[in-house]
């Protein structure tokens, strides 16, 4: 065996911050959705990059695998060691390095949470944008290329990751991109990163873009009669080139769990949530022609919040929608998938895959980005229940199935882990063997989070 | 010798379209700055994916050099062919494929210029926002990460493209992207492509984002006392976080040049172009928010201009600041130089850089992005003189190590080609190495664009 010998290399460097212990395996094993707990052989908590670079060249020499751990929010078993080996918890390198208001960027380590670092910058005047609901880590958000409410206005981790520090399965330190705004220096290294789920490097550092918080934001929600009238009321307000910082996308069961869980009071229809961030007149003038809009199409019983307590009581809604369905039904599980496809083919993507679940025997609700053609089924199964994952699987596989047919992608935001590992031929054809050669050439000893999004035993 | 086997083996694919011509040959010898000519020992000129394809397979086998062609604009020689072999010129690949309007996409062959492609999509109501100033191929803009004038509002083409077909050096063909707005499906191979200066693949389609035509444009110009006043504005315009199009800086030099050269009656000093896009009444508010801003700084002389002849002649007059400057100096040559800083840094590297040209023998006007933190130098020199060049080349030099210094990059949009190769080190450290370890597994052979981007003779 070479993890123990690993291990007990890893000791030497790590100390106590190494650990063994069951509850320490345990809480590492998991993941938020039905992959079951694999857990690793050991967690490692580093304090520095140094500590990281240490510990990959000892699991190199070892042939361990390394499987980075930021909050454990990803839903494709992205974090979990399937094959044992070391998880790497950044949860002790969680630091804010360097605010540079001026260049409205920030450097931080990989473990801050998306929370901490908003918190962190709320005197400057400065926010980051990227929210996929879940507290994330910054770290697990770049290296599953998050996204979630915000991305229609600012953009995904692609978009607001300015540069990085690595550490690579060798052990060696790289930096890529710089505090430029733009550059034409060589390879984007930043851009392979991001969305990379470890398997190319740990990251130990990342520059971010900063947003300077809007003069004014106003929000809303209003129901539509049915869900096609939703939709096509997104894709005429996108059409029309309204800059929404957010416009999400609830169905009626959806709906009727919001008002289980939050006392919210809303008809059990399908639903948008929608936010504009600009100068007081700007967000007055898109309001009204958002509503002009969403009028023509069936939309009723909306107003406009403005103040911070009742935005904030519909995101906070919105945010839980993940627990919230899981409350409504005590004792089951939820598989959690999304998709994305070209706003054309949304809203037969999105009616298709209702008629799917409305015909099965599972509760699914859906709700999604639509500004992006990204949407979200949260289904629903038991656990002790063999049928119903079998069930909630194949929806799953079908909606994925239905996106690659649409031109789209399997996943939008979610990544691919394992959960998604057998779409990926038929989603990038021969563009996945250039993946694994990549992956070969900077990790071949394949102990950066082996098992996980390239082809597998090549 | 191995590339007269493989030309013996091309005349056989594709006959015609395979030229040895002295006058094919020089005309894809040169570039439009100071580098010396290298001809290729031939030109192809494919008309499909197929021929690219079958060109590299033969290229492949007889170590023959690829270097992909679109317009011949770039600026530090990334098209020239010095190590010989086969440029190919995709001026026969240059069809629009597929508009899809109502998800703002385009589906291109790599040949199409920028102008070109817009004048297609006028009826749609749609554009393509990526602004070189040159009428670049779009292949090449894809493959320099090419940005310009309006990249402060609509990104670069890192930003802008969605998706490729590209032909790899062993003559595989690959997609890379979907038509879905964002994805979490593995590596971002777009990306890996965008900025890679066919040193990876060459691309044979580009799936394009579009953007709506605004409702409402209007542009202006607006004279500083002085240089520090001019950016002193923009840092402040930037940090409101006004929405601009375009936010062009020119210096007095450049003033000069433009007066003579259009018939502009502007003020020899620093000066400001700007542009808003947006509702009518969003630019109107924005307008005078800039306004205000610029005119605490000492901007004075300006007005709005709304008609789009007026704004037309201004960008006009912008764009051809290369060919005026040329034709300010007869029979002097440029060597045009472009850095990019964070925007703290941009009024000490403006200054800092014009202090140094004005203190050399040789004339060179300064102008950029500056929203980016992007700028310019179109340094002039006689290309029988010896020591104007070494001036000009010294004069580049400080630029480059000055953006480094301040944490920038040495090219924030011109790409490195062979004129910035001496700066990979100093700014990408170990991560140099590691794009070398990239091209040697996508390129074992070095058959694609060799001598470019990557480090040489590892």
């Amino acid at each position: 065996m070479t993890i123990p010998a690993a291990l007990d290399a890893l000791d030497q460097v790590l100390g106590q911050r190494l650990s063994r212990s069951k509850p320490d395996l345990d809480q590492h094993a998991a993941s938020e959705t039905w992959f079951a707990a694999a857990p690793p052989d050991a967690v490692a908590y580093p304090q520095d990059t140094d500590e990281v670079s240490a510990l990959m060249a000892i699991c190199a020499q070892h042939d361990c695998p390394v499987i980075g751990w930021g909050a454990g929010t990803s839903l494709e078993g992205q974090a979990q060691a399937f094959s044992g080996g070391v998880v790497v918890d950044f949860r002790h390198m969680d630091k804010v390095l360097e605010i540079n208001a001026e260049d409205m960027d920030v450097r931080v380590q990989p473990g801050i949470t998306r929370e901490a670092l908003n918190t962190e910058l709320r005197a400057t005047g400065l926010f980051f944008p990227v929210d996929p609901g879940a507290n994330a880590s910054l770290g697990g958000m770049a290296m599953t290329r998050a996204s979630g409410t915000t991305a229609v206005r600012y953009g995904t981790m692609r978009d607001n990751v300015l540069g990085m520090e690595v550490v690579l399965a060798d052990g060696r330190v790289i930096r890529t991109g710089t505090r430029a705004r733009k550059s034409s220096a060589g390879y984007d290294l930043t851009g392979l990163m991001v969305g990379s789920e470890g398997t190319l490097g740990l990251v130990t550092e990342l520059t971010l873009r900063l947003q300077g918080q809007p003069e004014a934001i106003t929000a809303a929600v209003c129901a539509f009669p049915d869900m096609g009238a939703a939709v096509g009321a997104v894709i005429e307000v996108i059409q029309t080139g309204l800059p929404m910082a957010r416009i999400e996308f609830v169905d009626a069961a959806m709906a009727r769990i919001f008002n289980a869980a939050s006392g919210a009071d809303m008809p059990e229809t399908p639903h948008l949530m929608v936010e504009f961030h600009g100068s007081a007149g700007g967000v007055q003038e898109q309001a009204k022609a958002f509503g002009d809009i969403v009028r023509d199409h069936g939309a009723t019983g909306f107003d406009w919040a403005t103040r911070p307590e009742d935005r904030n009581r519909l995101w906070e809604m919105r945010h839980r929608a993940h627990w919230s369905t899981l409350a409504s039904a005590p004792g089951k599980r939820a598989l959690v998938t999304d998709i994305c496809v070209p706003i054309s083919a949304l809203a037969q993507a999105v009616e298709e895959t209702a008629a799917d679940i409305a015909a099965s025997p599972v509760t699914g609700p859906i709700l999604g980005h639509v500004g992006d053609g990204n949407f979200h089924a949260i289904l629903l199964f038991d656990p002790a229940d063999a049928e119903e994952l079998a069930t909630v699987k194949d929806l799953s596989h079908r909606m994925a199935t239905r996106a690659l047919a649409m031109g789209g992608t399997c996943t939008g935001e979610h990544g691919i882990g394992v959960g998604k590992l057998g779409y990926m031929q038929a989603e990038h054809g021969e563009a996945w063997a250039v993946m694994g050669a990549l992956k070969a050439a900077l990790d071949p000893g394949n102990i950066l989070n082996p098992g996980k999004l390239v082809p597998q035993g090549g």
